[in-house]
């Protein structure tokens, strides 16, 4: 590809992603692979460890070995270990998975040790597996943060390592149930398999007897196959070895014991037990050949135990070949398995769901972690929208963003901090207390230093050095510069590539002021007052008693500015009222209330004149201690309710209303721990649901998971739907899986699946969607009902390892209390997509609001767009990032399924040298989504389905216009590296 | 020395103690030592193990990491692991002790491994230390197992490094009290000093205080000084790292975290804090120099944790410098620190006790273990009589020994066995019931070896090869052979180096016999009734009615042999009076009797016309199971009664007696867990008191210290005493320690010491010794007192590892039953040694009986001695082992010492030449008392006592009327390598 050859020349650097790599003398990936015996059951030894990215302990207490009273866990020994270990001898293997720990320890190393390193990768015996910078949690994680963190990693790898430091194998070992929309990722990320250990146990005994433990996963709905596609297979023992062959310092098997003048010989027991092992096992795979995972959690901190006691154990094995034993044993990688797997060239069965929810047995659904610790999963989201702001920003400002009037910035710790998060006992929230502070501060850390950054950038794009500060308290009314300026600024820098409508409230103590746009037209604005509930929240951290609200506006990839200035004091509007009106509407939509309770009873579209039925309430479930059916307890990981039923919280909360030309609110409270804002703005489509739950009282003893149900009477039969990681929309059913025969043994565990930002039930006419604004988990237990937990308490441990109880102690110590919005929209089906899509998209990525004291400076630029245009209304602009000096990563996403939308799921092209407003685009080559290869290299091995089409490859970008005019299919996502100049 | 020069040339192998070593390119001891800072404080960093040859696990497990469920320790792998890391830097150090575990990894490893350690030996970076078998229990070691022990491991050394293998320092950091013949023994063994880890908690205090922690031992009231002097340290902590600092996998310290990227940095704290903790113990030592014990038990698995945090530490300490710091931190090794201290050119403070008891708190005396485990004590014992027998008889049998007319035997394995039981955590009790049976099993299957060698070797002295048996429960009545043998011989083989008079007692089902010697002379021989005790304890493993009693009498170092034949069935003898005599006696002793209850009254030597009052009963300390003042209990390692006394079993015991012409016996039995026999042989100048004591009940919830205890009307006033490791003799006094002043807080507890052989009380005119079968607790709390703790059967754990309550079993799992015997004699003082001294070695080296069926063999040679001549009194041999194909270990002995015996304490000669009868000694060459180095060449570091006479070195064998002749000196070993021929 010209443009390619172009960007080498002009960039001539190291990196090896960027131009062709110089062919080494190196033989690695499958050309590595060690020879194994066609007439024989070979058995590939896997020696690996699992390091979590934080858990019990924080990445840098993992990486050192810190808190080792805590649990033993030391990666940089295990690095250290196995590098020496691997030295020894030729044959031995390791792979390694998360990059966040390699990075630490590369960083550490000195020249000859990354010489040795080097040789190791380049001649297969260490082999990168995965290589995200950590294994992500695939229930609460967003796809977007996903990408990038794989691709923090897979960068890391390549800059150092090259073509041989390019993952084959994903590598899903532990995460708790597997999404699609994952599997979809890592097929266009080029990997040409995806091994996992955790599937429900039903569904595993099935697959074990049927042989279906290895499949071919189709990932999307909407790609055209194979391009989804991702052969997966299921790891026989979870990831740990066969029972009686862990020989890690941290477990207690035997050793083998050869030497027959000491005591306890037992190498004919052990091989004999082997044997046996292989033997059962390649019962229940296809081929003839089978892997062992040989390690487990930050094993190979004494790699020597390991490879010591393997040696013996592949020797002595392998000696009774010549008894006529027809097992033969051998080191080997994932990759190494997955193409003897490939050249038995076999069909394999289909798989088209997901693996969700994942249970381990009757009573022991993985299903709480979906909601666990709800304040990180937001923390978090919001973090990845600052992220891509900063990112974004970083572009548009040039050199100076890094460099300028506000000092050093850079995305570099927001993007370490965001990829750790990502972390399967990060976001997921199954991490202990004190890990749980320490990934918030981490993101926390990150936006800091992007803070400068932003800074930076703003000044430069504004012409205005005028201090500037974020207000990260607004949610509980807080901004010390808005509360007490009689005059201020605000910018609204717009993430997204189109026009965006918000509204905003800005915690003031006047009682009037005067808001103008950059074009200094007056805005309608409204003054009122602070609600208990946030008052109580926000304790002494502000004093605001009104919120300033009104709608912004701001530009695509851009920002506007609004000037705000205390009109003199008007006398304080009319308080609430204490009582519910009958309804509230706007344009839009129609919101009735039950009088008698204050509660939701209705929603009618305006637009589309249909009506439903909706009550909404709180309740929470007695999470159960345990009891005589299962020990089992509600815990970090799992849900389990004692009772069926969810108690009510209160059928009549005390209510107080307002309304105004701007926001119409009912302010519900029902218990000191739980109150609501049912709100509706004046030019929104959708009704918002504003809760606040906690501190969740726990002094009775009981442990609770707090839920809003939202009934209706649409005729949903069980049917529901979520979204796969944000992406993709899956079908739900209740007590029901798609591929295999459901014992249902949970009824309200076992429905709950996760969302990352929206839930849908519908019947033929009447499509109620929820947008949300971070993970959750969800159920629809009845017929036009729709639950999501909210926020979780709990007084047991679960005994999957955290040995803490959920139990968030919350600022003051008396336990944490959440807060969030779910955005509730009433269409019909065929429309429905039209409506959430974009709006989940503004919940991901929001509007950043910073704020300057005093007067618009003189000659400041107040509005920007750093695009020529919005763009298509199916595009999103999913990725813009610096890449290197004079290269940015640009990643573009059809945002819409192929059959959801009328409208939208259609092919759109987009003219990249018409994109960017301040950038010119002088080269562009495309990569496989984790931006570590050329598309025009992927080139995956492919698989047979046993049912379904057995499909061409198809390469992407064939059915462009011109190399410049890109077009999108519907859910695909293009990865692009452009080499610009400033216009 | 001429003889040998011929020896090196004839024998001319590669065992370099053998000739003079050839210079090697190597720098090892104390030439290879690190480099110090004269004008700082330097800290000698000492990487170490301690690996327990036995204790939570056996040596075996221990040794491959077996059980590590019960403990995680693979010596293995830390043998692996300390030479990865040895080999990355040259800086490193490491030390080595238990050679019992360093052989079983040097026999697995490859040439080229065994070439890297050789180099890491001879550069000095891998140092042995101590370098016996095992570390030995100091308190219940005899010390002839301890220089056997000691020996085998040196040797090993010796062959496999030469010179540079040979340890400089002995090292007893673990065993938990120190005996002042240990001292003796290492000073003779060539040690230039010695480091220990535990004494008791106030002589710590003092001696930090007084800075005396390191000090001269003139450790024999014999030996001429310095022969007996050892330099002694004391460790700062034990053998640990100073806390905070211990960095072994099984630590939890933190690790040096220097990056300052990541969290947790704190490279500054930990500076600050060791150069407190250096700048602390300064204080309490002499000099510049302190040392820092950097490991623990089976620590090192992980060599790398260690080392790459101790790199950093010297690193950032020693960077201090350059801001004026002046502590100087260096990787060292206990000779290195050592050579400093030598250097320094000081003088010491001089200590001549012992450290017995040792208490680490106020209750919390470690005297339990004198006595803990008894059977395994005494079956340590028995086998200890066994090896130097078997010993002996290759020797004296030849090649033929070795392969024979039985098959193939050796020693090999009981000198192992016997080397592993002298292990701290062996004889002394303290180790796991699994592991004591282990010890036990090793002691047989080495026995099992050594009887064919015995076999074939008395086979080859006797011409007969007629199938010989050994009945090795004689003590309960059990020899099949003789009870159902109608006529049969017994071989009496008799170690010592003199005539032996011993009476033997074989179960017989006969009522008559007739008893021949060797001569064909009919000896007089009785037939008892089995005890009831005996007939309970053996229960069915021997049926016999009867046990035929005569005495037998063997010639020095030699054998003869007894007939016997069954005479026709006399009827059975009186059975046995219920009721005690007043009085039995022979010619030498009158015992007399309380007529009311059968107990002891008196005890009168008739050939001294001396006479005491003496009354014996059994009684039991009720364990404490830790109470308001302590938490502390008794176990394993720790007496604590719960009252200073004791409870009596019975003032009344049963009562059977029996007289007739060759025994005397009363039989008493005081419950159905107590009884003894009260035992005079015609023959005998001792009054043998057989005790049974088992299975010790505790269903009462009560654990039970039996002890038996002797009261006189001898004026002891509070003096006792007790030998050191069997040979001299230590004053002890109650509720006094020579050394410092004694706060008593244990009132009995406090005052136990370990006897290995003896004890005695006296006064002016009387001495009541007790010779005793084995280790045990004694004391004497009382005027006139002596006691003797005989078992302990204990419900609780003592909280020093072994997390088992010492509750012995016993082979019919109700709980163990052990039998002993004491010895008690009544002398003046004045010539009690010249009684209690063979006496003692007699219960030492007990003659050993094997039995044939049938007639005499025809031309059987009956009677055979191996020397030409008994050994002069004071003279005893001590060892007689083949060392190579032509060449033989000699250690002969003075066992007098210097002031106890008129007519014994001098010097005395013996002539090497008219040593043997079969054997002519063609060379002959002085060792030291190890056998790892020539006499001559043995040139120890001298060290200044502030106290006392500065002796100069005093060579041995100055005062030898010629090189065959040699001369010792009271208490004098003299350890020879002789080349032999058989003449």
């Amino acid at each position: 590809m010209a443009v390619r050859a172009v960007l080498c020349v002009l960039l001539g650097l190291h990196c090896s992603v960027f131009c062709s790599p110089v062919p080494r003398v190196s033989v690695c990936g499958y050309e590595s692979c060690p020879a194994t015996k066609p007439k024989m059951l070979n058995v590939h030894l896997v020696p690996h460890t699992h390091d979590d990215v934080g858990w019990l302990k924080t990445v840098d207490q993992y990486y050192y070995g810190g808190r080792n009273d805590i649990q033993h866990a030391g990666v940089q020994y295990i690095l250290d270990s196995v590098v020496a270990a691997l030295q020894k001898d030729p044959a031995r293997r390791f792979i390694y998975v998360e990059t966040a720990f390699f990075y630490r320890w590369w960083k550490q190393q000195n020249p000859s040790t990354r010489r040795v390193v080097t040789q190791l990768v380049e001649q297969g015996r260490l082999e990168f597996i995965n290589g995200g910078w950590c294994m992500s949690d695939e229930a609460t994680t967003h796809y977007s943060a996903v990408i990038d963190q794989m691709t923090l990693g897979l960068r890391f790898l390549n800059d150092t390592f090259g073509e041989c430091g390019r993952p084959r194998v994903a590598w899903h070992i532990d995460p708790f149930g597997h999404a699609r929309e994952h599997a979809s990722l890592f097929a266009q990320m080029g990997f040409d398999g995806f091994f996992f250990g955790r599937l429900d146990y039903q569904d595993k005994a099935r697959r074990m007897k049927a042989r279906e433990m290895e499949m071919v996963w189709r990932a999307s709905q909407s790609l055209k196959p194979p391009a989804a596609d991702l052969f997966t297979g299921v790891l026989p023992n979870g990831y740990n070895p066969p029972p009686g062959f862990c020989w890690d310092q941290s477990c207690s098997d035997a050793p083998v014991q050869d030497d027959p003048d000491l005591d306890d010989y037992n190498v004919d027991m052990l091989v004999a037990t082997f044997l046996n092992i292989a033997s059962a096992q390649a019962q229940v795979y296809k081929t003839n050949h089978i892997v062992m995972t040989m390690g487990s959690d930050f094993q190979y901190e004494n790699a020597n135990l390991w490879y010591k006691n393997m040696d013996k154990l592949i020797r002595y094995v392998n000696a009774q070949q010549a008894n006529g034993s027809v097992v033969n044993v051998l080191y080997s990688t994932p990759s190494c398995y997955l193409q003897e797997l490939h050249l038995a060239n076999l069909t394999w069965p289909l798989k088209t769901d997901d693996f969700f929810p994942y249970a381990d047995d009757a009573h022991d659904f993985w299903t709480g972690y979906f909601t666990s610790r709800p304040a990180l999963k937001r923390y978090e989201r919001l973090s990845n929208s600052l992220l891509q702001t900063c990112n974004q920003l970083e572009v548009l400002g040039g050199a100076k963003s890094r460099s300028g009037p506000f000092g050093e910035g850079h995305s570099d710790t927001m993007k370490r901090a965001m990829a750790v998060a990502q972390h399967h006992d990060a976001v997921s929230g199954t991490e202990r207390q004190h890990v749980a502070y320490d990934y918030a501060k981490r993101l926390a850390t990150g936006w800091a230093h992007c803070q400068v950054l932003v800074r930076n950038s703003l000044a430069v794009l504004s012409g205005s050095d005028v201090p500037r500060v974020f207000c990260e308290n607004l949610n509980i009314s807080v901004c010390p510069l808005t509360e007490g300026s009689k005059k201020f600024s605000m910018n609204v820098y717009n993430p997204l590539a189109r026009v965006v409508t918000w509204s905003v409230r800005l915690p003031v103590n006047g009682t009037s002021y005067s808001v103008t746009d950059s074009n200094g037209k007056e805005m309608d604005s409204q003054v009122i007052p602070v609600s208990k509930a946030t008052q109580d929240l926000r304790r002494d951290r502000g004093y605001a008693k009104y919120e300033l609200v009104f709608e912004v506006q701001a530009p695509p990839m851009g920002y506007t500015t609004y000037s705000v200035t205390l009109l003199k004091a008007h006398p304080a509007r009319a308080p609430t009222t204490p009582k519910a009106p009958a309804s509230m509407q706007n344009k839009y939509l129609k919101v009735t209330f039950d009088p008698a309770t204050g509660l939701l009873s209705g929603l009618t579209n305006l637009e589309t004149q249909q009506s439903i039925q909706l009550t909404q309430n709180f309740y929470w479930y007695n999470a159960s201690g345990g009891d005589a059916e299962s020990r089992q307890a509600s815990g970090a990981y799992i849900f389990r309710p004692n009772s069926s039923t969810p108690i009510s919280i209160n059928q009549n909360p005390n209510i107080s209303t307002l309304q105004n030309s701007v926001v119409q609110e009912v302010r519900q409270q029902f218990s000191p721990w739980v109150s609501q804002v049912v709100r509706l703005y004046n030019g929104s489509r959708e009704l918002e649901l504003e809760w606040t739950v906690g501190p969740v009282p726990v002094a009775d003893g009981l442990g609770k998971e707090v839920i809003t149900r939202l009934d209706s009477n649409i005729s949903s039969a069980g049917y529901f739907y979520t979204d796969s990681n944000g992406r993709e929309v899956m079908e739900r059913r209740k007590d029901y899986r798609p591929t295999w025969d459901l014992k249902q043994t949970e009824p309200i565990a076992g429905n709950y699946y996760p969302i990352n930002s929206r839930a849908f039930i519908k019947d033929g006419r009447n499509q109620m969607t929820v947008v949300t604004d971070r993970s959750q988990g969800v159920s629809s237990i009845y017929n036009g009902s729709l639950e999501i937990m909210l926020h979780r308490r709990l007084l047991h441990d679960d005994v999957r390892g955290v040995e803490e109880p959920l139990s968030e102690p919350g600022e003051f110590a008396d336990g944490l209390v959440v807060r969030g919005r779910l955005l509730v929209m009433l269409t019909p089906p065929e429309t429905a997509a039209d409506m959430h899509r974009p709006l989940a998209q503004g919940m991901v990525l929001q509007p950043m609001l910073s704020f300057q004291e005093g007067a618009l400076p003189r000659n400041a630029k107040l509005e920007f767009s750093g695009l020529q245009a919005a763009l298509p209304p199916a595009v999103h602009l999913l990725t813009v990032s610096q890449w290197s000096n004079d290269s940015v990563l640009l990643r573009l996403e059809h945002q819409y399924e192929s059959s959801e939308s009328k409208t939208y799921s259609l092919p759109v092209t987009v003219n990249l040298q018409k994109l960017f407003s301040t950038l010119e685009i002088v080269g562009v080559s495309e990569m496989s989504l984790g931006a570590n290869q050329w598309k025009e290299d992927m080139k995956r091995l492919q698989w047979k389905p046993s049912t379904g089409d057995d499909m061409k490859p198809v390469g992407g970008g064939l059915g462009d216009p011109t190399p410049w005019e890109i077009t999108l299919q519907p859910m695909e996502i293009r990865t692009f590296l452009l080499r610009v100049q400033r216009r």
